[in-house]
């Protein structure tokens, strides 16, 4: 009884873009331990008698969340079930994965991670535009807007984020982005940098806006709290898409 | 006779690691247009009386080469035909999809980009490591290690990449290691950080090689002209991967 558990990324909220992989994993997977980010629609792939267990973490709530979802991963697996552990995006970016790993790795359990369509991929998939180009975007890189308390991390590496030459995703960070901005616009990144918002993709309300980096600071600033998940891209190529 | 074009993320090689989507379009498609590096079981999706065209861009040929493939994507498209142009990985990172796309829209064609796995994704997961860690690992960045020549692009933002709070990703890195290596190491990267080597992925002569940085440039210096693709990831988490 040794047990296993699946690691599957569900990608960005379309179920068209989960892997074949992911998708035969699903199907016959006797447990699915899912976040609330992940889509529903991805969930109707899991048989009819799976166990379908809603985990429910969320930026900002407390770790002993993270404690019983570890639990529940090393007692399902345990009884010998196959186990799906989904995740929204590629799983291994963002997603957290380290703790669930090393509780696995204490208890001898095996696992597998199966890749999938990280945020960024899909946002520039969606706005018609490549991530990276020759000569002019040779970098592109990917940060998280939202610490564990749901703040921006303060010891980001400013220079390399406010470089022009690269494309840089920013992943959970429409709350933190007016003081993001402002922190790269210090560094030296130029206020009028293209940059795309990207709502709720793949879903029905989908929504791409192109701006700047001050322009999209400064509606944020003002918007509130929207609590539709969102991507940021910025730098040279975000102005190459056309609505 | 408007004509369409999808490009298709056919991910890191694994043909179980295409999108339910990106089958789907291969399913229908009048025309393929592959490279090389696709792989040749992916194309088994295709239908029997599809026309596959490969047009073998690699790295290091003349550009000539890609004003083909351009006048190709437009001759097809404009016969009416469904016409896939198959990448690997995922199209927009790496995968020179800027000038099909700059002719497509000159010449009014529509066209559609379905995201995929690109290959750090893949090779993080293979490795059972996530590309991220909360409080140590934020930022995850991707850079070529060959430009048109095949060189290491000249002007690499070298103290953003020296960043040993990041995890970093080379893509056709392999020739150029040595020299970059050198260059992080003079930026103050320790050359014993950890580095991960990984090599065909998802194909039956798949490996993976744990190093450091130091060793991997020296063993690539030593090694010759190797020719299986192959993506090397450094950083503290390339240290978690065990064998």
């Amino acid at each position: 009884m040794s047990g296993f558990v699946s690691f599957i990324s569900a990608g960005p909220g379309d179920p068209d873009l989960l892997t074949l992989k992911g998708a035969a994993r699903l199907r016959e997977a006797d447990v699915v331990l899912y976040d609330d980010l992940a889509s529903g629609k991805i969930l109707d792939l899991a048989r009819s008698d799976a166990s379908l267990v809603a985990v429910g973490k969320r930026a900002g709530r407390p770790s002993t969340k993270q404690q019983h979802v570890n639990r529940l991963l090393v007692d399902y697996a345990a009884t010998g079930a196959r186990v799906v552990r989904l995740k929204s995006g590629d799983a291994g970016i963002f997603g957290r994965l380290e703790e669930e790993i090393e509780t696995l790795r204490a208890a001898n359990i095996s696992y597998e991670i199966i890749p999938g369509v990280t945020s960024a991929c899909a946002a520039a998939a969606q706005a018609g535009i490549p991530l990276t180009r020759r000569h002019t975007s040779r970098r592109v890189q990917f940060i998280t807007g939202a610490d564990v308390t749901g703040e921006l991390p303060a010891d980001l590496n400013w220079p390399a984020l406010a470089d022009a030459d690269a494309t840089t995703v920013v992943y959970m960070g429409r709350r933190t982005f007016p003081v993001l901005a402002a922190k790269l616009i210090e560094h030296g990144l130029a206020p009028d940098t293209p940059a795309l918002l990207a709502e709720s993709l793949g879903r029905p309300d989908e929504r791409l806006v192109r701006t700047t980096v001050a322009e999209l600071a400064e509606q944020l600033a003002r918007g509130g709290a929207a609590t539709t998940a969102a991507v940021i891209l910025f730098g040279a190529l975000a102005g190459d898409y056309r609505p």
